[in-house]
């Protein structure tokens, strides 16, 4: 039976606190939804800020909503490199430890003190998907992307829940390796 | 027996003809030598330019010696982006129908018709390190990159010449999706 799942490129983004939302857009600011993401009740937010490292800086960085328990800078590796911020590969939430760096909104900025990772790369399924092909949460899998760029991950993290919906996320530092984009079609091979 | 070969990560850079290279420093221009490369001969330059496409532009990208019969400027996926420029992966040399940009030097301004690629992956093998593995000049081969983002890279040229020395050449999409760096160690795996 073929693994197959679909291809979520994620450009660089942040997630925010209610907190830092205020700080950043006004006191008493919600984020607006711009559109919908593949995972339910996650949206792209109409509203950007600008990301400022100790090398170079980012203007309007996306920002996803809802607001979360922790703030959190997903950029790639590139984008580590030309900002100047030593981000390491992490699993989303996984922060202790991380660097911080400066977000700059319209009514103000924000010096985070940790929260700045690249994202490492994942599947999400929910548990129907899960238990039709004998996945565990937390299993790492490997998953081929085709093409004149084929390659074959490795350590792709799966995550398992009720409340996803079939996506693997990768970064754009290993969709444009693999000449991948969004909506393309990967393949669990191990 | 394993097949292991050093690792080098090429960072956007260009290769210009004797012709673009006194249109961009002055009449009678000769690059000089800022440090080698791995192949013979070749060296990184002192000189750099700038790199400007519809969206936006690179400053100081470094131009790679000695000059050559075709200029060519060599960008990632993530840069071709960044600038708006549709570089097709390509090898190096084969640069019919690819776009161009314009590039800008102390002296001047060359608007380049084509040659803007992103670099095929590919291993430099000396004849005696290809014949000792069995490997033919152009055959396609996959390599192992290990570590937390390990990964396996499909359709790696092999390039086989007396005048080569065993390298591997990825960019840094490629190095980046892998969190591999320059002289890292890759495994030939098929």
């Amino acid at each position: 039976m073929s693994k197959t799942v679909p291809v979520g490129v994620s450009a660089r983004h942040i997630h925010l606190t209610q907190e830092h939302v205020e700080a950043l857009f006004g006191p008493g600011y919600q984020l607006t939804e711009f559109k919908p993401l593949s995972q339910p009740g996650q949206f792209a937010a109409n509203e950007t800020v600008a990301v400022i490292g100790s090398k170079g800086k980012f203007d309007k960085v996306r920002i996803l909503g809802p607001a979360r328990p922790a703030s959190q800078v997903e950029i790639s590796r590139t984008d580590a490199f030309a900002i100047g911020v030593k981000a390491p590969v992490r699993e989303s939430g996984s922060i202790e430890g991380t660097p911080g760096l400066t977000l700059k909104g319209p009514a103000g900025e924000v010096e985070l003190e940790k929260g700045v990772i690249v994202a490492a790369r994942h599947i999400h399924f929910h548990t129907s998907d899960a238990e039709k092909w004998g996945i565990a949460d937390k299993q790492l899998l490997k998953v081929r992307l085709g093409g004149d760029r084929g390659l074959v991950l490795e350590n792709v993290i799966a995550r398992v829940s009720d409340n996803f919906a079939l996506d693997m996320h990768i970064d754009t530092d290993e969709a444009n390796a693999a000449g991948a984009n969004n909506g393309d079609t990967a393949e669990i091979v191990d």
